[in-house]
């Protein structure tokens, strides 16, 4: 049976673009999270053109061995994990930019174009295309569409799913799938361009996409705050939102995480105001970014900051944010981690934060919280030993309190990482007993064989068709 | 039969929400899309809480009676347009703003509140909502987020859809979906939110919304500029999008409609460019939307605008925008209207005005375009005279060629207004086979037995399990 279905494969992708020796497949495996098993593949394939992709899901289909499709693997979710003896699909090859039209802003794309180089060929024609997860450099566009990653701009600027006028979508039979539009609005029947967005590969494999853009904003200019109290650093995104502004980046960390960022970095960040730091920017360009500034600036003394300090020079800026772009790095330094993805009503913050705190307490471990404070948006991350002996168990303990804290808290178990094969325990607790039906519904409606991700995001059901 | 489900419908609305009085249910029968033929219903409800909705639609599932949905009939399509022997549910008297949380900038509303209200709320607290369809002083945001409505706002502000964080709506089994969340960010499952919104009271009976609200924006200054060929508009249109600029509005409107709103307003609006007006504003506030409304005068005046006219002052604005808000007051008052609702990528837009033009006088009749040019969805109007012998069969020939133009160009068969009773065959031309397919599916795993608006957006599928 497999040696028919690799004939099929290697038909459809040919020799170079079928791998099947494990230690060629076994860095296909998983993505970047660590906590969620992954089994061996029985072959990795890597399509350049949308009907290989079909040729392989039919063979696939045929077959009746799972796909498992992904893109760079910078996932934090093992949603991209491989399930014992499927098929990893790859789309990483297919990386062209098809067009980049100035004049409607908007670009065509295959899935395996890393992120920063279409920000970059919009950049070049004035362009921006806004979400920016920090693995923006590496990760590719079709794992930002299927997990609907965020980024650090979202609270002015949205996520991908807000990017996305239309898709092709490979279908679990074979079938090529067309949504959505070219352009700005339409309301042409169901909006499947949002349903396949942030599925996770559960239901198709993307193999286009076109993307709305927007104007290239102006450099940013930073204003910082430190602050002696976690309160006061959530009062001050609390004044900031009924001030009416809405900064390009406005990013929030605790003392851990500041701590491990400054003993990183070789620098002291925070001076007094070592409890919390808000980093914040305008990209308003001119008067209006100096005004947008000088105004959180003043509002950041009000809620009783310790110190605050404003440049209009990017590059000044982007030194200031090193401090917020290392600090996973910086805590990795210390210890094993585990990083949450809650978000929490923007109000909550605060709570989140101090509530983290008493958690890892509870634990015995540290829990560092960074953040969204545009969108509350979290990254509790919980610190563990790996050679601790019950320390790994304590920060799973620990993490999923976090999740419990977020719920509690009016939250989301995932802003922007995604739920994969790591939290759908929790999915199901979020969504309810209906919800949960619905998805199943949906899942089955779309791929009744349950060829897509099984696993992924939705339990498998016991003797429902979306088992494989 | 009946007898049994008018008992079960009494006791779940009462008798004061309950209408069988067939001159009392026929101001239900139908939307504002007079093309579109409807039937009477067998009993119209009004239900005032969501548990009556629950309690409604189990006593219809029941006795295999369809529900057409609606709220305050504006639509333009026969969404809302009642089924022989169904039971239509208007949800105009859930018309609670149950929370206003400006910290948080978001609003909870029940179906029924009319548009503008919750704008007036909003704005009370210094936030705004921006969906502004033609009828916002009385539709509802029931019927807004079934159509996924549009308006004015638009190309910079997006649509309702944008503003949709979760909804609560009565599924077909009587049973009661949550979507989404309160948190600006979140990706927990499928998007279901989406795929509610816009779906034309297909899938199930929005009950409740989470909305987003923005900070309220600075009163509009505005920009007009005329123009002796529709080629200079649109070119103008480029220039503003290449130099990018968003402007607040952009409206468009052709020869035709500029005479018909001068007659209604008794004023000459164009002078010598009366071939195109284009009416812009910037909402960004003193010296940035001086310097924008500034930008787009003078790149009206390269692409050869015979006159333009720049005010910071809102009262004469509004003024200015009359002539576009009585378009089609002033063209009805000329005879018969058929309107159209394409949208073109916005570099067509001259294409389409000019190729509507064409049409009309192919049909003998004539064309008025006009349209939100910011976004490229456009508005064709063919006027004919219902006392005509075939004026109405030409009419719609060339109703029909517009959409076959607007697919030709790129575009779409509705920007805003939605597929109804009247674009099922269109929806099919456009969304091809896969796509009609995945429609039908995602139908049938919500709606297994056609019970919301059957014939509404599809076309029952003989045989299929959403033929009621």
């Amino acid at each position: 049976m497999s040696a028919a279905l690799l004939a099929a494969l290697r038909a459809a992708v040919g020799r170079g673009g079928l791998l099947t020796d494990p230690d060629a497949t076994a860095g296909y495996a998983h993505d970047m999270m660590p906590l969620v098993p992954y089994g061996r593949p029985l072959a990795v394939v890597l399509p350049e053109a949308t009907d290989q992709v079909q040729a392989c899901v039919r063979a696939c289909a045929a077959a009746g061995v799972p796909i498992v499709p992904r893109g760079a693997g910078t996932g934090l979710t093992g949603a991209a994990n491989a399930l014992e003896g499927c098929v990893v699909m790859v789309t990483t090859r297919m990386n062209r930019i098809l067009e980049l039209d100035a004049d409607n802003r908007l670009a065509v794309v295959e899935p395996g174009v890393v992120n920063q180089d279409l920000k970059t060929a919009a950049a070049a024609r004035g362009l921006y295309y806004p979400p920016d997860p920090s693995s923006l450099d590496t990760c590719t566009l079709g794992g930002n569409l299927a997990t609907n990653a965020g980024g650090l701009c979202c609270g002015k600027y949205g996520v991908t799913g807000d990017y996305v006028l239309g898709l092709e979508a490979v279908l679990a039979d074979g079938s090529l799938l067309r949504t959505g539009r070219r352009t700005v609005k339409g309301v042409a029947g169901y909006d499947l361009t949002r349903l396949l967005v942030g599925s996770e590969g559960t239901l198709g494999v993307i193999t286009r996409a076109t993307l709305a853009l927007r104007p290239l904003p102006a450099a940013p200019g930073t204003v910082i705050a430190a602050f002696d109290s976690v309160t006061k650093a959530g009062d001050s995104v609390n004044r900031v939102v009924r001030a009416g502004l809405v900064p390009s980046l406005m990013e929030i960390m605790d003392a851990t995480s500041l701590r491990a960022s400054s003993a990183y970095l070789g620098t002291d960040l925070a001076g007094h105001g070592d409890r919390a730091l808000l980093l914040c920017q305008s990209d308003a360009g001119g008067p209006a970014a100096e005004a947008e500034l000088d105004r959180m600036e003043r509002l950041f003394r009000q809620a009783g900051a310790a110190y605050t300090h404003a440049t209009q020079d990017p590059a000044e800026g982007a030194l200031l944010l090193r401090a917020r772009r290392v600090s996973l790095t910086a805590l990795e330094a210390r210890g094993a981690c585990m990083t949450e993805d809650v978000a929490v009503p923007r109000t909550r913050i605060a709570e989140l934060i101090d509530g983290c705190a008493r958690i890892g307490d509870d634990a015995g471990l540290t829990v560092a919280v960074v953040g969204h404070a545009g969108d509350g948006n979290m990254h509790p991350t919980v610190l563990y030993d790996r050679a601790g002996t019950d320390e790994y168990a304590r920060a799973r303990v620990a993490f999923d309190e976090i999740l419990a804290l977020a719920l509690a808290l009016g939250g989301t178990i995932t802003g922007e990482h995604g739920v994969g094969k790591l939290k759908q325990d929790w999915l199901e607790r979020e969504l309810g007993p209906v919800g949960l039906r619905v998805h199943r519904a949906v899942k089955s409606a779309l791929d009744p064989a349950g060829l897509f991700n099984p696993g992924g995001m939705l339990v498998p059901h016991a003797g429902a068709p979306d088992t494989p």
